[in-house]
């Protein structure tokens, strides 16, 4: 190792504000100094142990011993690029896909979700000869220029510049909060067909959107409402991109895919954070009708994407999930969770809504549960509440005001239970 | 290991025809199958070794055991995201920027050249409040939407659509077939001062140049040329970025980074390819002032990048190159190597053009030193042909005649012996 002398939490401080900039955050008023990893659990340097309620990178655990060791091993053995033959790449392609519709059969590796995404509106905008894009409101999908400028939780917020007249921005389909709500059987009609009236006015080369949304707030979309969005878009010509970067490889924990909980068939999905564990790497999978409409005689070269340790580590989470049973554990943990939070609810006026498929579940915080006032100062009080009980959660949406719960998948019944009676403690207010 | 079952190449073919598509291009007539890397040598599947002449991203040679070992100790420790506080992070950016002069000394960490450029531009747009780019012809910057547009090798070739109205294009500052040549001691000038004209004309956000071209062909700018179109750029209000992805970390041998051939001070720099030896890892280093500007309330947040692994290995690369002394290698074995492809060229009309900086080479091939008509097909089968003698080589430039010289910087003098007397006898016609 390059003799890296630990350093104190001030020190550490000082030294990031001048060499990574100010704008680089940190979690909490206090920020943490976390020094290990293993399974749902972070350690910080003084040992002390913080149960992740909320990295969905590190998805079948920090740290999970057999990753690491397929990494160790291929980046031993050889780590180069696409332009020689190798059996990892292959291998990963086929059994990523074979968890997929048949029709998505076409990969493309890249470093990130950013890339992803980026590289997806590539594809879409090259196949329809078109440029305009539906986003959904709120929604996030990566960093890239071409990526801030669809993703309203960026461009429309602050240090914003307004999404460009390309991209035509429908309301989130939040049934709690939104224009259409619980109450209302056809609030996925209604959603849907915002759509229309663009679609009327303009060529639209695909709508984008996470089938759950995220950065929006831990949105779950209603039943009905992407099968109506994406046949619209269909209908028009478009092509229809399912944003599975957070929402993906089983986290839902009744599918493998997000997606496939609102029964639709995406043109092109984009699959980042949980795909490697932490390791940089996302993908594009597509059909071969647009993957060939791209074979038009400009060469997509990713440097380092699909090397064969990048494929290494993403077929070992795959067969992590499989061997495990996380997605059922997804399921069975995240549905006890979601369970316990709503018993919690009955007892705690700010908890307004609780919401979730598996191991993906907001706790949207309202001063009134009438007028649905958002309770961000609260909401952040009870994150600080929750560290300071060795819980480590977040917040998210467009009020700051929803607590996002998405663990490693390893996240287990007793791990539910102590997140839920931290909350318990946290929310009655209780001393530590 | 998740049982990869290794397969011949006919098979390998046609499984990556099935679910990579068709544009994922492979090197060579009939490809390689490479299991094996080590310094800078790869071997084939059935232990066949090969020189590599052309991987400039296992840069401190394949399969490195300490750039390894560093990164499966981090990996089995910790890898999260840059919201806590890590020594890893805080030590690699003070490292990095110490090799730099002192007014480039805030890091943003990504992961790959393609965000780093792509950030660069989203950097200095931000900072300017304009939108128009400098280019230079030929040149490639990566695969994000906003980088294919600022890439005439892509968006000016087949399959691209142009450069958008907002790109200006410069001549590539090629001073063997370019309008302004060896001969012509104002050739450096008139190449900077075509950017005048815009400059007038329009408010431009940035220039961005690679300090040497890699995909152009592997150009070496005049001297002079940088620190005129610099000083045009800085005079007009826009920002100058040098992109190193190619040519920086010591490659160039005389200096760390190939701007300092050129004596310009630029205002960003962006890193990629060799930053991580093949480990997905890029960074952006700016001023304080251009970093200020940018922490305008949008946050930008990068999943991957600056995490605990990704800088254990950047530094592990830093500290390898130092420690072996491997700049210095680039310089000694590269004038060595330089010094006997001229000689060569005096023997082999072909050799049009014999150039490079340290271990960044090119060999043009001319089928008339006069008309200097580009002998792309003799380089393939040059390419064809070294491979047949265990030699790895490229073409590149904008007539695919460029024979491209960029090993990983552990490139011995018997390496650079073997790589001549093999291309002395590919020239010459001999058989194998």
């Amino acid at each position: 190792m390059s003799g890296i002398q630990p350093r104190d939490r001030q020190a550490l401080l000082a030294a990031r504000q001048r060499h990574l900039g100010k704008m680089l955050s940190l979690s909490y008023r206090e920020p943490l100094k976390i020094v290990r990893g293993r399974g749902a659990y972070l350690y910080d340097e003084s040992g002390r142990e913080y149960l992740d309620c909320v990295n969905n990178v590190c998805h079948v655990g920090h740290c999970h011993p057999r990753v690491v060791a397929a990494a160790a091993n291929q980046m031993a053995e050889l780590n180069t690029n696409t332009r020689y033959l190798h059996d990892n790449i292959v291998t990963y392609a086929e059994r990523l896909t074979s968890t997929l519709p048949n029709h998505l059969s076409v990969c493309f590796f890249v470093n990130s979700g950013s890339e992803a995404n980026d590289l997806a509106l590539r594809l879409a905008r090259n196949h329809t000869g078109r440029e305009h894009l539906l986003v959904l409101d709120h929604a996030y999908h990566g960093h890239t220029a071409a990526l801030i400028d669809a993703s309203p939780y960026k461009c429309n917020s602050k240090g914003g510049r307004g999404a460009p007249p390309n991209t035509h921005v429908l309301s989130a389909p939040d049934t709690y909060r939104g224009p259409y709500r619980r109450g209302d059987p056809d609030a996925a009609i209604h959603y849907a067909d915002q759509a229309r009236d663009v679609l009327a006015a303009q060529e639209i080369a695909a709508v984008i959107a996470e089938p759950a949304m995220g950065c929006g707030g831990q949105i779950i979309l209603p039943n009905g409402y992407l099968a109506r969005l994406f046949a619209h878009v269909h209908g028009a010509g478009g092509v229809c991109i399912a944003d599975e970067v957070q929402v993906g490889f089983g986290r839902v924990g009744s599918h493998a895919w997000c997606f496939e909980t609102q029964n639709v068939a995406p043109d092109i999905v984009t699959l980042g954070k949980p795909i490697g564990n932490g390791h940089p790497l996302g993908a594009v999978v597509t059909t071969p009708e647009i993957a060939d409409s791209f074979n038009n005689g400009m060469e997509y070269f990713n440097t380092f994407g699909g090397n064969p340790v990048s494929c290494a580590i993403g077929l070992e989470v795959l067969q992590a999930i499989e061997d495990e049973g996380l997605q059922r554990n997804a399921h069975e943990t995240g549905s006890y969770l979601l369970a316990g939070l709503q018993d919690l609810a009955t007892r705690h006026e700010l908890m307004g809504d609780v919401r979730g498929l598996g191991l993906f579940i907001g706790v949207e915080l309202v001063r009134d549960r009438d007028t649905l006032e958002p309770a961000e100062r609260e909401a952040d009080n009870v994150i600080e509440g929750m560290k300071a009980r060795g819980v480590l959660l977040g917040t998210d949406g467009p009020y700051h005001n929803v607590l996002k719960i998405k663990p490693p998948i390893v996240f287990s019944r007793q791990d539910a239970d102590r997140l839920l009676t931290a909350l318990d403690a946290t929310f009655s207010g209780n001393t530590i």
